[in-house]
Parts: structure tokens; sequence; C-alpha cells
């Protein structure tokens, strides 16, 4: 398959991409995006859009992957957090409920320096907590493990005996919808092959 | 929490008790467990229950832990592959459809050598395969990943690449319901508390 390069520093979407057995380089994004979209998919298929451009400028040839990870809960949405005050009040949120995690997806196929195809989508796992007591809530926050996760939890870590069930791709909560990137980078190799259209 | 003791060899199991921070010792069930129960639920509940008890047996006191898990798709059970042609047949019969694992438990409190609390559950989750061409199959066939996994694949590994999704408990796919197991060791530890009521 072509030359994967991510948009990203995230050491899980690197492992993820790593699992599968995709050959990447890393190159993250330096800008600040940002996003005002009306729906959690606007957003981060928007913020994952500028990521990849922001590295696709670099490039000549090959797939730029830019991705971006928020959690929504009872619609409001849910970054990374700022303290470990936050970090639990974002915890006492969602334990006992069902919130959603969104990962957009931007694939840019570059070709002479432009850019032939571009696949952009946003993917939507729901994720169901147990509750959750006060000495569970401060014993996962002192973990530290939540610190630099969206929504202050990983479902990957310590914090999976809370979680009952979810609803979607278990890989995108973890940052990366993998299968449906695989699918993506399939058909646009597939496309390749045939002509490549201009954005 | 009580010293918990794993009634199984599953390297998976052990990693996930040890991600929610379980202390245990591994004491695997030697015995050939048979079951013939009209439904994948209770075929798992008992070949858990028959792990539990041919260990706890060894044990005054603890909680002994028996798991079971297997693969379903449309009606038929699907168990470890007896060789790569039937592990190749397993993942044909999976791609492309929904299928259900059922992962059962059996939690058995000892005091004394005699078992006073006994809980037994099933866990079922639906995993959806994208459709896999037969390069993909023979791929996956050969890494050998399938070879010892009910239904001749994990999760967990390169074969995320073809899963959409799914509905349950992740890490029920993965071979033990975790967060289940967790909220039922609670659940055991404040009933100790109480009255111990002889099965």
């Amino acid at each position: 398959m072509e030359s994967v390069i991510l948009a990203s520093a995230s050491p899980r979407r690197k492992e993820l991409l790593e699992q599968i057995g995709i050959s990447f380089r890393c190159h993250p994004a330096k800008g600040e995006e940002k996003a005002d979209g009306t729906t959690p998919e606007e957003i981060v298929k928007r913020l994952a859009q500028q990521k990849a451009e922001e590295v696709a400028s670099h490039y000549q040839e090959g797939i730029v992957l830019g991705a971006d990870t928020i959690v929504c809960c009872e619609h409001e949405i849910l970054g990374k957090p700022e303290n470990r005050r936050q970090a639990a009040e974002m915890i006492t949120r969602l334990q006992g409920r069902v919130h959603e995690v969104y990962t957009g997806v931007c694939l840019l196929h570059m070709h002479s320096g432009i850019c032939g195809r571009e696949l952009i989508f946003a993917e939507k796992t729901e994720v169901e907590f147990y509750p959750m007591d006060q000495e569970e809530i401060e014993h996962y926050i002192r973990s530290g493990e939540g610190d630099d996760k969206a929504g202050a939890y990983g479902i990957q870590g310590g914090c999976a005996k809370y979680i009952k069930g979810i609803r979607g791709d278990y890989y995108n909560v973890v940052g990366l919808p993998i299968s449906r990137v695989y699918q993506s980078l399939k058909q646009m190799k597939a496309e390749s092959h045939d002509t490549i259209n201009c954005k």
C-alpha cells in the first residue's frame, strides 16, 4: 500500500496503525486547529481536515492521514481536561450513563504535490459506563491515565472495568477507527489504478 | 479485594485481570470440560462452572474465577480451529456478517474449603465483520494469530482492521468481560461483610 503519513503525534494512533500492519511515517501537525461546526461530526471532520492539510503541504506523494477525537456527553463536548479537578468533573459526568465518542478522519492522496483525492468521515461509538463511587473516581484520576485524553479516560487501560459496553468500533474510542481507515485506504488504492480526479 | 484464583491458562485473561489491577494467582483447570446445553449461554456457563469447581476443590479460601468463550455464527458454535484449513473456513464464514461471542463466568467464593457464594453469568457481544477477499483471509490465517482462538480470530490483533463494530463489551470478545467481573467481585466483597449463605 502507498506510503502513509500520519499527521498526529498520538502514541495510540501510531500503535493502532502498527497493529494492523500499515507502514507509515509520523509528521504531527503543529497548528492550533479550530472548528465551530454545528454537530460533533462536523467538528471532528474539520479538525481532522485542518491537520491533514497542514501536513500535506510538505509532501509531493503519499496519503496523509489526519484525525481528531472528541467525547460528547448530553450534547456537550468534553475535550482533554486542563487539570485533575476538571478530569474528576468529567468522569463524574460520564459514570452511570451512555456517551458518544467521535473520531474524524481525513485522508489526502497526494500526487506531484497536488491532492488528487480526499476522503473525510466521522465515526461514532456509543460508550456506556457503570456507576462509579467517589473512591473509584478519585482512584482513577490519581492514576493519571486520563490526563491527556478527551473525556479524561482511556478505554484501553484501567478504566475498562467501569465500561459496561459499547456500540460501534472500539478502536474509534482509542483514537482511530482502524477498520474504516483500512477500508478507505484500500478504496483509495483501487481508485488510483483508475483516473486520479482533482479535488 | 480478596485473593482471586484464575482457573484458566489463557494469557489474554491474565492480561485483562492485570489491566484492571486485580491481583490473582493462576491455577488452570486441567479437566476436559463438556457441556451439552441447549443455548450458547447455558453452554459457556456450564463450562465456566466446571473449570471453577475443579480448581476450587484445591482451595480453602479465596474467589475462584472460571471462564469459557465461544463464538456463535448463524446458530452454530465455532470453537478453536483444529488446523488452518478449518480456520480459513471459519473466517470465510464470519466475514461480511454479524456473529455473537459468549463468555461464561463462574465465581466461587470459598470459606474454610466450602463454597459460600456462587455467581454465574454469560455475557454476549455482537461482532460485525467487513467483507474480506480471499487474499485477506489467507494472509490473516498465515499470520497464525487465530490458531488458538475460538472462531479463529483475535479482535485485539491484526484482525481489527476487518471488524466494523461491536455491540457489547469489547473485552468479552478478548476472553473475559472484565467490567462485569469487577462489578461481581465488588458485589461479593460487599456481601461477605454480611452473612455468608451456603450454596
